[in-house]
């Protein structure tokens, strides 16, 4: 932590320098030309109650110098992290589609989406039984009836799925299902689910939530890693700004930013990220062309009548033609299907 | 709902009209001198599912008329709502001030503030027993000790408590203890502990998310009182925005705004709104002038050695002057402690 | 500059050495437990060069400890600065209210308003001549007539005007009429156009830009007093975030931290700041109390046929309620109308 | 214009009716089952004058229907504008690259930089003579002699240059010397100088501000172009958020919501987008994937001793292998360089 002061008065300085000692680290004076700075030098643990000497009128600021996370800092695994799903992987030269409709809405509509999605190329069905809705009496889901269709349409392609987990009462049967354990945006801060997912022996899917910084995200990995569970996927669907021609601002500087700083595998969902299905495509590719693990896409065979995402899902023909435009771009990065 | 066309062949128009009726609504059609326009009229419920028009190539956009919030509506209960907690209340004239730190640390650390803050004229306790930190690392609450303990101080200062419930599992335990249950932002949108606490006869302080929008929030409240829980109390806490001087950037305009589409009681958190103690005093000033219902404010015998929150809490002292000062604005607004 | 290493090989370590002294600053090295850190010290000049040291791959972070501006900081003027304008001043104990309508569009309208907000206790004009607007097509102010029937109604009145001024080839002109010099929001960071007024002998309202951090204002602040005009009031207006209930998001905060970091006076602009006419008082009166030095507020006769900002125009009846409730509030704090 | 009304009166109705009709539209009613929606039908000049009836109290809200832009919206010209520049174009299947340093320090820089990308393959140089800094204490550029030495380097290079204007005062000046006058971000919604661009006979390149909607962007580029200047190029750079790992957050889907709105070329800037030269590559590779017409990339021999934006220039060497990975990608989408 560095300390800037803003007094210069000795009894100021010698304070500050006896609280951090008190605190159990070492105080390290810089005189500049117009500030008196204090460096504490010790390691990591307890240095956030540092931050509370800018309760102090002396003390100007207080800036963290050190990361907070560690299981999830790319240091800990610089080669980076492959995490095996069922018949397939993510992370390494993978290049992960999950495809599959915003929410499970009958068996003829997931099993047929399943097998299309199959047919271009996807590895694993994405689909919701639990549904984080804004409005509580818009449709919530099929719920466990959801995760029966899921585990058969799953069965049917031969693929595995990921569907999302609300809550903790509801943890242990969808983990039953479930190949991948989502965490929706909005319960990225939600703790004791995090806690909870934690202690499962179910891949991760962790979304950003729409106003997390970086390092808020990989706090919340942390959490589940610290857990145990170090299977952790993450997942940007889009920021929230103030541009309201796109659902959300889809940060695809999320890319190249994780893989500096963690060996998780980044996944990019276009759909959520834009909110309209004629820009899921271009910002797919884009994703792929930037070094991205994969793709979550909403596709849906009659976008329609669907009773939610409706506006961004994808049609099946032009799923296919985004699946076959793909393949060039990953063979420059690499990474295959 | 509004539908604007983004063509104007008469098939594409018939082709949206169909949709709009078979999903049993009636459809106006309004031929503008640039666009067509349809505007599909009937009861509000559904009519979420019309957005997925917007996949239409022939749609250019879907735009909605009406509020999705019901029971919260002003138009429920246009004299505002009063809600009673223990020996006082919020809402209607009276201006309450929750005051007390950021997490319980001890029994002489809590039990020392709230007769301080009770001694300036606060009504309501506040203090955390389950602490909802970035760091899986940092310091989680004293938990049902902590529980115990706010118990223990808001009797012997006689004066209700309101806490922070984190999880469904810990609600039947905190909703004996506390007063009053508060969400917080980070579980503005936990779906599951929103329709939990709302089945519990306990009023609920629902703290605003860093990125919700007013509607968004106010849904959040129709959560809760579409479990039956109407003592729904909005608590305004800083959004996030770009700016770095402030924690958070405190909206104040959630006061009226709020008034106008609400009857539910409005309080200010100008601790967490700023992140630093001397711009507390000022916008609580501010949040009483433009007519809010109240504040909740970081108080703490000894900010530089607080585990958390240190540099926004306000000592003894300052606390005091601000009472002081609130006094007089409050005769203006026609409100008193 | 405090600059975090991102290796801890002695060669990078010395390598940074080098290039920090090569600039012209000492050195000061801290080996903490995890990371090296220099601390670059030397007088303030030329120090935003360090921050390329980013570009190397073994530097994690340059972290500037210095605010950049000089002139504007409170420092230079910690009792705060009072600037005469005409018949009145703005800073100190007054609080100063500038009303009037958006834009000049005619003399009956602007006579009329003069006469109106003179009366209601307001001591300065407001009015625009030249017109900001989003489109090209829309209606682009009365110029150089607009002028003139500012300086008509403003002599009728007895009370000096501010207008906005938007180009430099505009300014000798319309620094000929006005006694205070706008500069709007979006050209907060037009730096020809600061360095141009700060020429001049007339005092410069500056605008808080929609997107601007307090360190850019100030630094806007910075470019006008630098040319020799220290005469710069600042005026928050609301900046851009994802709500959409109000046209801009009024970051009340600014008055408290300005007051902390500057000595220039701060006015509140709750007009654009809210976009609606009823949001407005509340918020006027929440900035009187928390100690800015004064509001702009839009007043229009007739708001439904005003040609631009009707939603947010007050009534002349509303504004002089307005007033009215603004004064027992200064009482509070101690400045007077 | 969509007018929603608050209430429900006859005589309520009827006064809107009439205040639509007297500003010569002809008002359509629509009676809701929970509001009464006026529509507002003409053609679209004046139809901003509607938004003041907000002002009333019985109007809920105006919502526009019709964009504001005409001459930059697509269906002014299907097939895309391609902007001839010197010996290269910008536009249809070429992609552009315009590489160089922020500023022009030197003659040995500039003339290096400049044969340094042109070998990689870049068709335009880049290179500031004029900067707008935040700071007026920091380096503001070599002003004419910068454009002297970058007309030079031009020249020996054969590539044409594309340079910032910042005032009106120099804008004769750099057009003699630039085949290409860049807007800064800053100078987004400076309309003074769009105007006088729009008079020049030469493309323009203009930036998007750092908060402004694509539809406020697209209103800039209708600025310029009804003065008849229709050769504008649109270039994203990033926009402002809360995410402070990145100087600004990179907004790509830029590039298909334009491609959908606008007939103009767009490019992309991943230097000032994401701020630090180690994820410029990443951003670059996905712009190409999408669909952008080119790249503005920031390329310096040293970056570590560059007075401005060190951290974000791309060593030479890592420019050309950027100018290698591009080409595959480029193929895919029927681009190339």
């Amino acid at each position: 932590m560095i300390i800037v002061m803003a007094s210069r008065k000795q009894e100021d300085i010698d304070h500050v320098k006896s609280k951090v000692e008190e605190m159990g680290f070492d105080a390290h004076l810089i005189e500049g030309v117009q500030r008196t700075v204090i460096a504490a030098v010790g390691d990591g643990r307890g240095k956030e109650r540092l931050q509370s000497l800018e309760s102090l009128a002396h003390v100007e600021q207080v800036m963290p110098i050190l990361k907070s996370y560690k299981l999830a800092g790319r240091e800990m695994r610089p080669e980076g992290t492959v995490i095996p799903i069922g018949n397939t992987s993510i992370g390494g030269d993978t290049f992960s589609v999950m495809a599959g409709p915003c929410a499970v809405e009958s068996r003829e509509q997931i099993v047929e989406t399943a097998k299309i999605v199959k047919a271009a190329g996807a590895q694993i069905l994405r689909g919701g039984a639990y549904k984080p809705r804004t409005s509580p009496y818009s449709f919530q889901g099929m719920e466990e009836e959801g995760l029966k269709l899921l585990k058969e349409a799953s069965e049917v392609a031969d693929m595995p799925f990921v569907t999302e987990v609300m809550t903790t009462e509801s943890l242990d049967l969808v983990a039953d299902y479930a190949d991948v354990l989502q965490i929706g945006a909005r319960n990225m801060q939600n703790y004791g689910l995090l806690k909870a997912v934690g202690k499962k022996d179910v891949p991760v899917f962790l979304k950003r939530g729409m106003m997390a910084t970086f390092n808020e995200w990989l706090m919340s990995a942390e959490y589940i890693m610290a857990e145990g569970n170090h299977n952790v996927i993450m997942c940007e669907r889009g920021i929230r700004t103030f541009e309201t021609e796109t659902r959300n601002t889809l940060d695809l500087s999320a890319v190249p930013v994780l893989k500096k700083l963690t060996h998780l595998p980044v996944v990019i969902d276009p759909s959520h990220g834009t909110g309209h299905w004629d820009y899921v495509s271009p910002m797919a590719l884009a994703a792929a062309a930037c070094g991205a693990d994969g793709l979550q896409i909403e596709v849906h065979p009659n976008p329609e009548v669907a009773v939610s995402d409706g506006p961004q899902s994808l049609k099946p023909k032009v799923f296919n033609q985004l699946m076959d435009n793909l393949r060039p771009i990953l063979k420059v990065t690499g990474k295959s299907l």
